[in-house]
């Protein structure tokens, strides 16, 4: 026999707000259909029965009836699927190539476990997608929406005549997170290597996350300098002038790391104190050789046919300098974190109903 | 003549940062081609020499030469842009129509007008644009780039037989922001009226970055409690399964406001100690009833040709419920606010050339 509930320890109001019953909630689309000011602000609970699994609550002063499932009272707290307590943080030497690479030819009939690797590492890497212009723009359908930019739905990584960024050079291009000067940012970025003849040009992926929970536990003062410093990050080309402040590390007020944002080629100048300077630029550098331990970076080269696709807010990014004879090929774009999980909620919801 | 410049009092390592030489700085794309930790730790200005307009510094340990424009050194920070220390705050019975009606005539022409009244006041009501269908997608493009989402590239809000949402009924709407299940959140909002027949269905906008900072002063504890608090927002169809854990005010570390999220009807479940429960809800009500006042709405019906473009981060919208029988369509996106600050950079430049 289950035990009587208490709800004596409860908030009065969030139970209220929390009324699934058809007055307060939309059966078609699940919606709440009050505001909290329609709430009387002294409700209280003045009859609870209990049914089998379900409990009833009588509420004055209004006489409203709400009836809840009993399971519902012990459901847990979900985690922000953003922030470091959803994630496996890694460092490169540990993170075996069968935790992170899928092949194409089973990923539409079985996407979560490359979905799940992006959300939960950062990164996924679909080796064998077909070396054709524009798949890049086909595999963010399979999960979400492409992001346009001013870099178009499709950018082109190549060596171009008349570069607006050096990405599209043949230079090194150290770790870092794309568009730090764009907000929203975009959060999830996908590379799709059509050709890689060139001699160098090897790509690295660094856990962004993992360096900024290291930098918390080895500098704290530096780790809470970057999370509470707006950057202006900048660029600025012919057609487009783009500007965002934000901090290098986000954190939420509970102090759990969100989002990373590191661009040496985009930061813009920081105006503050000369002692608040000095400061920043410590615990800057302090970052940038946390990010630079060679166990943090994951080389890689890309193959044409291997497809990218990796967390923005996350993993940063880097290639080597190539030789700009040899043919190199990757065709990108942007889309965003919150349809890929939407579109894994989805796919979780399925397999539940199989099961 | 000029005072000579003292920069014993300035951050070495700043400096040395900011040098604009070509070796520093890409000319081709302005961006920075050295990482943080390529500069020497101890670099300091071994030799200062000012020459009219401009400052040379000789870098001492490894002899680095930078010129800066004297002028650089006094030029002050700029804002953030998406802070409310870059906007005029509004509340309805102040806020005139010239300042945030525009004629379409005049538009494709001028638009700098119009877009700063989005990033200032935080809307802008185009007038007679052609009530053509997929034109809002056009007005988006004028400025930016849409960002496409499970509801499609367009939407259209009028009443639908299987609405997945009460957007798409004809009940009345509260004052909220769009889809804070989402994350990131679209931050800019474009509706078009197409047709406007139905009894009812007047448009409210308020000002949620005014509302929050009267919070602040009135009630500083509750203002805190919902800058610090994540709050589960939901939304669930049968294509989708959105989630998102963000404060219903977001604020910098400054405590400058940046940020409102506010949806009665897409809140998820709380799970807080009761105590924290009922300070959230509390702060929560107040909020809302701050929201509420009547001098915070500013009403007006949408006639057809009317679009509105606001900031989604900023402005609550509403509806008053309307008669199902009479036609009411709107045609609505989302772009985001990057993109409109993008474009008036580049305005203010080539207004500055011709200048």
């Amino acid at each position: 026999m289950a035990t009587a509930l208490d709800i004596g320890g409860l908030s009065a109001v969030w139970l209220r707000d929390n009324c699934p019953c058809p007055l307060c909630r939309d059966p078609r689309t699940g919606q709440k259909l009050f505001g909290i000011t329609d709430l009387p602000p002294d409700a209280i609970a003045a009859e609870v029965r209990e049914h089998g699994s379900e409990v009833e609550i009588v509420w004055a002063p209004d006489g409203h009836r709400s009836v809840y499932a009993r399971s519902w009272f012990d459901a847990p707290a979900e985690p922000d699927p953003r922030s470091e307590d959803a994630k496996s943080l890694w460092d490169a030497a540990e993170l075996g190539a069968e935790r992170f690479e899928f092949p194409w030819s089973s990923y539409p009939g079985d996407p979560a476990p490359a979905l799940t690797a992006v959300q939960r590492l950062g990164l996924a890497v679909l080796r064998d997608v077909p070396c054709v212009e524009e798949q890049v723009l086909a595999v963010a359908g399979t999960f979400g929406f492409v992001r346009e930019t001013n870099y178009g739905r499709l950018f082109d990584v190549r060596v171009e005549d008349r570069p607006n960024n050096l990405a599209f050079t043949s230079v090194a291009i150290t770790p870092h997170t794309d568009n730090p000067y764009r907000d929203p940012v975009p959060t999830v970025q996908l590379l799709h290597c059509l050709a890689n003849e060139a001699a160098g040009g090897d790509s690295g992926f660094v856990d962004g996350f993992r360096a900024a929970a290291l930098l918390r536990d080895e500098q704290p003062d530096a780790y809470r300098v970057l999370v509470r410093t707006p950057v202006p990050f900048e660029f600025r080309d012919a057609h487009t002038e783009l500007r965002a402040h934000r901090p290098i590390i986000g954190a939420d007020a509970a102090g759990r790391i969100r989002e990373v944002r590191f661009n040496n080629r985009s930061m813009g100048t920081l105006r503050l104190p000369a002692d608040e300077l000095a400061e920043f630029y410590a615990a800057y550098r302090a970052f940038a050789e946390t990010l630079n331990r060679p166990e943090s970076m994951l080389t890689r080269r890309l193959e044409p046919g291997d497809c990218v696709v990796f967390d923005n807010t996350r993993v940063l990014h880097a290639r080597t300098a190539f030789d700009g004879a040899g043919r190199r090929h990757l065709q990108g774009c942007y889309a965003d974190l919150d349809g890929l999980a939407g579109t894994l909620g989805v796919l979780d919801r399925t397999a539940g109903d199989a099961a």
